[in-house]
């Protein structure tokens, strides 16, 4: 397929890049001194994008750029420069909820579909810190506000259903990128697909029983379904722990290209399967077995306070910022308890289905295309293979048996109880 | 709030039809004769748009016309003429998929916000029909193929995402409708309205315990917020049976108007709702007790038709026609039985949706704005309002306890229940 490149686009290269900003005033004054001080790098080590870190006196600044084809696959695979667009609508949209966790926007160039943006510093991506056993206290308070910032604020409960409706049809253009979850998340790792991979010889039986098992495939595409026609809020949709920048103190989402309508249970699903990946990769990155326990136990913590205060929030917003058409207020005055039991009874669906995508995005990142650095960093194969196997068991689990986890605390017990009596 | 009406647009009047059809000669060639020899009845008894039958010697055509407003209620309730574009857009869709379930279109007039169509004849109004008590032997599996295939057809299972997501984003558009919806179906019978209205002084009790009752005002939010958020389908969006039009041998939907990407069980139930409504009103329509009986056994029937062809006939498209994302086929090739039982799943989950909708549409048209001829032609008010409390009965039923029907069949035994026991 040839490339869909509109005229004017070109892929920045870094010696462009100070000349371009240097045609932007307000940057080249939030950057200080001249273009020839400014100190680029391109350090994009996603999987689609140019991103460029430029240093200049005074400050710093991001600039990424979409390229017209899947970075990691390259220019066999084609892919929208539309995705920067949709991505600066989504920070937008964050913007307005929870600015205190997404990066600034300085300066979005529709026709280089490229965004400049606060440059953050001296923060790390949050999958680099899992790996190295970095304990992040603010963290799920932080991600837990996130979450239900811009997931309650752009749902039916948090805005009215003309303001939806017109956001919902913006983001339905953003089939490219929902393209690629429908095929990668939910579908390749259960067939024989191309682009699949996997720790070989190890994981080779395993991927051939994920592909007949039938309760398994059926529980992946009730997900995919949800995916696809579910438009529960503006989801960042890609929330997994490479998409987290952080410090002790800060923490920021970026990244949001694949923001579209969709169930809201998929991000908090990425966040919190990411842990569990974060949890069982752990045995790869110890140097006697149980110096990580502390941390173990530290990850799981994390991911039941993920649910628990994203919980929390979800509820008091609904409680106190409703500003949607569902759940009219003037229905549920004077105190039946009546919409205490319905908020009971949404968040209960909110979690079941949230453990199911959780479990979608980690088998994904074991037996499809794009895999992970917390187990990919493991350099001995028979050990990130016994962590990927644990880590199966327990996606599997949160997909075809999630309305049955009584709470976040029990999937964090299945996680324990899978790691114990595969160590024994 | 003054009418926003697109310069060019005017309301045409009977004598300004004949010279407006005479300007499209493929449709004037139709009619046969010359415009002098058409004539021209305006008939509209809908609640919001002109509708006038222009028959000539060789054939006649009808002429639908938006207006500004809510016709029933007066200029006072500004609405978009922009509805006349999604029903023309909905009707395009439908023609695509069960062509002899609907009207065929001549001609679109978007400026006018007008659609010439064939002209239905002898056909009369489905409701019509049901006040006097004739049986049509093809309506429930008519109207099963128009749901299967329209339903079917615009899901993630018969159609792939980019082009649903196309069509999801171009619906989306028509809020005006969809809020009188959100408001009418869901919202004012269960709160104080101005527009409600009820047969007074006989409900004034039974709508004010409405008022209070907190597991039905949770049904009824809980159903919109699916109507709110899931785009499951290309749905008619006002399916009663006074949008359907028979003989004893043809069927036709038509007036799609509200249609938008929207929960599947909207249409079924719209459908299964008003046959309930016709049930109940039939004490209302007969000579002496039990006259109708037969008559309403039929209805019941019907009504059971309905849902058992229609789950025949989406689960045969969906093994036969299957061209969607999700539940890819792939996956569940070699007949593991696993498809089945993700089926039984779907189509249970559109079951209950199906029913809980039912009892949405039956409540408003008892204690909301909009109500039924079927009621309303009875002259007796305190019979009418037996009828009436009878439907409500079903209606909470239906909604509140719509995970409790094992099947159609179940719902059918609660509707002869609440009349046996009412009756006695």
């Amino acid at each position: 397929m040839a490339l869909d490149v509109p005229s004017g686009y070109r892929a920045l290269k870094e010696n462009d890049v100070a000349s371009y900003l240097a045609g932007l005033p307000a940057i080249a004054a939030k950057l200080g001194g001249k273009p020839a001080d400014w100190r680029v790098r391109e350090v994009g080590d996603g999987n689609l994008n140019l991103v460029f870190i430029v240093e200049g006196p005074d400050s710093g600044v991001v600039l990424k750029q979409a390229l017209p084809y899947v970075r990691l696959v390259g220019e066999s695979w084609p892919l929208s420069l539309r995705r920067s667009f949709f991505e600066y609508q989504a920070l937008t949209a964050q913007a307005r909820l929870v600015p205190q966790h997404i990066p600034k926007v300085f300066h979005f160039d529709e026709g280089l579909a490229l965004i400049v943006m606060a440059y953050l510093e001296p923060h790390i991506i949050l999958r680099k810190g899992l790996i190295r056993g970095i304990v992040y206290p603010k963290l799920a308070e932080h991600m837990a506000t996130f979450m239900a910032g811009t997931l309650f604020g752009t749902s039916d409960l948090g805005q009215p259903a003309a303001d939806k409706k017109r956001q919902v049809a913006l983001f339905c253009a953003n089939t490219d990128l929902c393209r690629i979850t429908e095929d990668l998340v939910f579908t390749d790792p259960w067939r024989v697909a191309e682009a699949n991979r996997w720790t070989s010889p190890q994981l080779d039986a395993t991927a051939a029983a994920v592909r007949t098992d039938g309760p398994w495939k059926r529980a992946a595409q009730e997900l995919k379904l949800q995916f696809l026609g579910n438009a529960e809020a503006m989801i960042h949709g890609d929330l997994h722990s490479g998409s987290i920048m952080v410090t002790e103190t800060e923490t920021f989402a970026i990244d949001p290209e694949f923001a579209f309508y969709g169930p809201i249970g998929f991000d908090i699903g990425a966040l919190i399967g990411n842990l569990y990946l974060a949890f069982f990769s752990q045995s790869g990155h110890e140097a006697q077995p149980g110096e990580r326990d502390g941390y173990r136990d530290w990850i799981l913590e994390t991911a039941e306070a993920v649910w628990r205060l994203f919980d929390q929030r979800f509820r008091t917003l609904w409680n106190t910022a409703h500003a949607g058409d569902a759940f009219a207020p003037a229905l549920f005055d004077g105190g039946s308890g009546m919409l205490k039991a319905a908020q009971d009874a949404y968040m209960r669906r909110l979690f079941v289905d949230s453990l199911g995508f959780a479990g979608a995005k980690m088998t994904r990142r074991i037996l499809g295309l794009a895999h992970v650095e917390d187990m990919e960093s493991i350099g001995d194969a028979d050990l990130r293979a016994a962590c990927e196997k644990r880590a199966l068991k327990l996606a599997r689990a949160l997909m075809v048996e999630r309305s049955g986890f009584s709470d976040i605390g029990s999937a964090s017990d299945a996680a324990r109880a899978i790691l114990r009596e595969t160590m024994t």
